[in-house]
């Protein structure tokens, strides 16, 4: 393979096709992102029946001579499946699909404008690996955290971009709180939970369950300042660290979401004991990560998140089936349950009961 | 659609497929990218054998404890398809497929590297059709080339990292100029040929064709210190300005690659015009670009690069077969064959006979 003789009388025979498929990757998420900006999706919303091109162009004040580029972004969002196209005699008319009604609007509960913000920017693996410190800035967090919750803090103010992103993930989650059912749980406390999403799906599917939302003080104050910002009805919230030893509250559930694959098999394993303390008899803990296949040959979206664990963190990873079965027998819970989310997602669903 | 009322009381049916699709499009990008600035690839066509991921990083200076996340990179480059992966008693050790062999090393005169680092960067639509003027920088260059070259050459020295873009792109079009047999024309034009790509290639493939490298002086001038730099076959050259008055070289083919597509129909047309001056009776010209379906709904790479056509020139587009045709026909060329390079590819290839 690697002494292959390039004949170069002819032309390859094999074309770069993941090559040239990975680079225009970027120019996908600039037109999901751009037609965000333009405020595309929310127009099409708003307006309530198919549109045109200059009119989206005209309600976004752009130049007369740019109608024409607005219909070629809509016909690539149709192409990509964010838009439906809808030709008549008087020309193209567009309107949302029903994921960009969902997901990419402002007024839904579930928009996901924000990722598509925080899904531009590069990261550098080989400065990381190279040691020289100038990395994903996340990196130096949750390092941090653990000795530090001062700085910790203080890096957070500055970029709560970080927080939007997260909270963009945790609602692709959602569906994921079916996986199993959860209603003999009384009391579920979010360990992480941000600014909410989790806690309020919660309250809506299980009407009567105690829901705790519990994270860091300095995210619980940025949490409630949303909260009063976007006019959402209140939470019960803790101000807590889990690396300190302040009791948790008691409860029949912990979540922990996007939160274990941040840590190495020492600190998760510390981690889930501390946990288990304070959940009660009979009561269990639910994971939502993503499992990697054995052999970490897939699915894509874990081997990427486990990258960016490495970065972001400096010691995290996502883990095989294998290894969640390992850490949580080995740290006081029953042999989980699985729920693969096949075809999708940024989590799969682990539930655990506390021996 | 748009006044679809949401039941916020059940997670919604539809998934954010498309949404988190392509806002994790992104990382891909950033892996290839980032395995190509650690030399994964080079370093894995210069041991000859499979090699593992200690080794890898030991070789790239990164931190021991970075070997795991150096493991984690070549999985991810497994499952995408530019590694292949053997495991033993010993562990898991990697190397090239052919598709990485062939365009992410240094040494193959197909290398794509320097796309991948051209690919990440972001550009701005909203601003752009916003008139605010900020967009790409690559928009003046091509306004200003039309009416003084002296700009042109002023911007093309700060930003060569264009021409280097342009030119991987064109080395993804190679095989397509064996798709018309072009061994009845004695003396090709290679118009905007930049550094070289498409006239080398001619040149293996047709041995005493009689190629020509046409462009801008300051892009022969660029093309001319490559050639030395990187110690390559001299080519011939022609610096000269289509839009000027001056004549071009004749010819009994002219080649027109990545560059009818960068203008509106009446300054192609004029372009279209004055290269036909030049073509000898009984020659042709052979345009290399994507070509757009009908009622623009693929493909994906044509939506794509028209919008950036937009971004880029202002004014340019891609252009549908019937586009292709009328242009062509209503200026002296002969009705077009097309060659369309269905499943891949930046390029089609379109030739048509001086009439």
């Amino acid at each position: 393979m690697a002494s292959r003789n390039m004949d170069l009388s002819k032309p390859p025979k094999v074309l770069p096709r993941v090559i040239m498929e990975v680079t225009h990757a970027v120019e996908r998420t600039e037109m999901i992102y751009n037609a965000g900006q333009l405020r595309i999706f929310d127009r099409l919303s708003e307006a309530g029946r198919p549109v045109n091109a200059s009119e989206l162009g005209k309600a976004a004040e752009v130049s007369p001579e740019c109608y024409g580029h607005m219909e070629r972004l809509c016909c690539t969002l149709t192409h990509l499946g964010l838009l439906e196209k809808i030709v008549d005699e008087t020309g193209m008319k567009f309107q949302n699909t029903e994921e960009a009604e969902l997901y990419m609007t402002t007024k839904s509960p579930y928009s996901l404008l924000k990722l598509t913000d925080a899904a531009r920017h590069n990261f550098d693996i080989a400065e990381f690996m190279k040691g020289s410190g100038v990395g994903d800035t996340t990196r130096t967090w949750f390092s941090d955290v653990e000795e530090n919750n001062k700085a910790f803090k203080e890096v957070f103010f500055r970029f709560n971009r970080y927080y939007q992103k997260q909270d963009a993930y945790s609602k692709t989650c959602l569906h994921l709180l079916k996986a199993f059912d959860l209603s003999e749980f009384k009391t579920v406390v979010d360990l992480g939970g941000g600014v909410g999403s989790v806690c309020r799906a919660l309250q809506r599917f299980y009407p009567g369950m105690n829901v705790i939302n519990l994270d860091m003080p300095c995210v619980v104050d940025y949490a409630k300042k949303q909260e009063v910002d976007q006019q959402l009805d209140k939470l019960n919230y803790v101000a807590a660290d889990v690396f300190s030893d302040e009791p948790l509250p008691k409860a029949d559930l912990y979540i922990v979401g996007h939160f274990i694959h941040m840590f190495n098999d020492d600190v998760t394993a510390s981690i889930l004991k501390r946990i288990r303390q304070f959940i009660r008899p009979g009561g269990a803990i639910l994971i939502l990560e993503k499992v990697m296949e054995d052999e970490m040959e897939g699915p894509e979206l874990c081997l990427l998140y486990s990258m960016r664990m490495a970065l972001s963190s400096g010691r995290g990873k996502e883990r095989t089936r294998h290894e969640y079965h390992q850490i949580l027998t080995d740290n006081g819970f029953d042999v989980p349950q699985f729920f693969i989310d096949n075809g999708y997602g940024c989590y799969d669903a682990i539930l655990a009961k506390k021996l």
